[in-house]
């Protein structure tokens, strides 16, 4: 699957697959209901040559998830020099470019277990190369201690390569994940970087193995709040606060999402980008959140971003 | 709620209010059921003075409709030169700009009623007026006649104006609700303009009438349509056929409508905007539609525009 004469990006390749099963095999176990479906794709780069493809694994009406999706890929091709140039990279004609990574989104059936994204890639554009991912954590009911679990061992990981990459990335998380006409954040916030290695000198090697730690820990990251928090019983009223908490969702990767627009602009498999989207989605026109209420106290977290370790 | 100089501002402003009073009052009397609330709201003008506002009316819930949303609003400030060249004037300072208009969306519970959209509107940016507006039908189930009857009372109002206005905004409508990433339109169409009178010379007064015709004959173009099919028998499959498309209709507007993009980079009123969003959505991946199927034959048709009369 790759073209790249870089040995990082077989390297890349086979650690994204290997999460990605790692991944699939943790919330199976979990689910203990449903199994993961699997969808091989192909691409053309383009110019009518091979182009690699992907492996979309789609979790459906789980007893804990609803809805999970699980995305590997490798692709390879020519880059508009107008994309490239929004990537930093500043060309006169179609650039090769080389990307792998894995993306997933969790959406959990009980409003009590927070949805979770997660990305991590690897990106050749011309003679440029660096890696960029990240996770973060939607609550629809806040268990602090949930919010702290997951940030602790995002710290862990980050603080291993470089103590200034914790903060920096949790702030861009914060700064990523904003929906500007509700003012809130999407969620209780994660890591997000990008372009680790295109200009500063970063060790990519290092940083491959960052992408690696932060891949394989996931599970250690998410699956113990799914654990303590799937048999907690929830009201009708709670169960559709979460529906419309979704539609914020949405509203997010629709109107937001750098990859999502990405991927639909290049012509990739809508199905694998749109899997992101929650089964079930209300909207209600505007919803009253009594003060006070724990939704409210969710609110209060989305619009004032914390420190939570 | 004016500020222009025009005589017309304060025309269009009051027969806007008069055609949401008029589609309100016959959605009232179809549904038999729920009523609308309405909500008043005001803007300043981006400099601390008053901006003008508007009236949103909302009904849910109902017999008929699940979801109906008809704006109204008379809003003036200033715009930002940038957004200002968007729509085709060019000024080297912020412009002071009129607008009024009404915006509606319904969406009906049963999967045999389609779900409509219409909006029309007067704009006067600097020394440019303009009108623009159109109404759209987005069945789930296609019923030949109803398409023909849509489009048909469309075109008696457009020819009693100008005979090119049909064929060119039927086209202008199937090329806007267009979603590239499903290669499918959002709907089966209707009329759709933009722009009358801002270049080329027409007479704002007849084009004035001609809104007011198609404001005023939208009820005849649409209940009919509703009061054929409400009472259809529907099957647990159709309903999520429709609940599925209906996540067709969030990703245009969420993704490429211009209305909706410019309401909320503007800082208008979300609710008022994002009422366009149904109330309960699915999406589903990989869905199957079988060959030869009814929900096959809407995908042709949404995939190869027809002309209906």
């Amino acid at each position: 699957m790759t073209r790249s004469v870089h040995k990082l990006s077989r390297q890349a390749s086979e650690l994204y697959q290997s999460v990605q099963t790692h991944i699939c095999a943790a919330l199976q176990t979990m689910d203990g209901g449903a199994r993961f479906r699997s969808d091989e794709w192909k691409r053309t780069d383009g110019k009518g040559g091979p182009g690699g493809g992907g492996l979309t694994r789609i979790l459906s009406g789980g007893k804990v998830f609803e809805k999970a999706g699980v995305n590997f890929s490798s692709v390879h091709g020519f880059m508009a020099k107008e994309f490239a140039a929004k990537l930093g990279v500043s060309q006169t004609e179609d650039i090769p470019f080389f990307a792998t990574g894995v993306s997933l989104v969790i959406h959990p059936f009980s409003p009590m277990v927070p949805t979770t994204h997660a990305n991590w890639r690897y990106l050749e554009l011309g003679d440029k190369a660096w890696f960029g991912g990240g996770s973060d954590l939607t609550p629809y009911y806040l268990f602090e201690e949930d919010a702290v679990h997951f940030h602790t061992v995002l710290k862990k990981n980050c603080d291993k390569y470089n103590p200034s990459y914790y903060p920096k990335f949790k702030k861009g998380c914060d700064e990523y994940f904003y929906l500007p006409h509700r003012k809130e954040t999407r969620g209780i916030g994660g890591i997000f970087y990008d372009y680790l290695g295109r200009d500063e000198k970063v060790d990519l090697d290092e940083t491959l193995a960052f992408s690696k730690d932060l891949g394989f820990d996931f599970t250690e990251q998410y699956l113990p709040i799914v654990d303590r928090r799937k048999a907690l019983p929830f009201t009708e009223q709670e169960k559709n606060f979460q529906l419309m908490r979704r539609g914020r969702y949405v509203e997010f990767n629709l109107l937001y999402d750098r990859g999502t627009h990405f991927g639909l602009q290049t012509g990739g498999r809508v199905e694998s980008i749109l899997m992101s989207l929650p089964a079930v989605v209300h909207w209600e026109y505007c919803p009253v959140i009594p003060a006070g209420s724990r939704e409210a106290k969710l609110l209060n977290v989305l619009t004032q971003p914390r420190e939570w370790v």
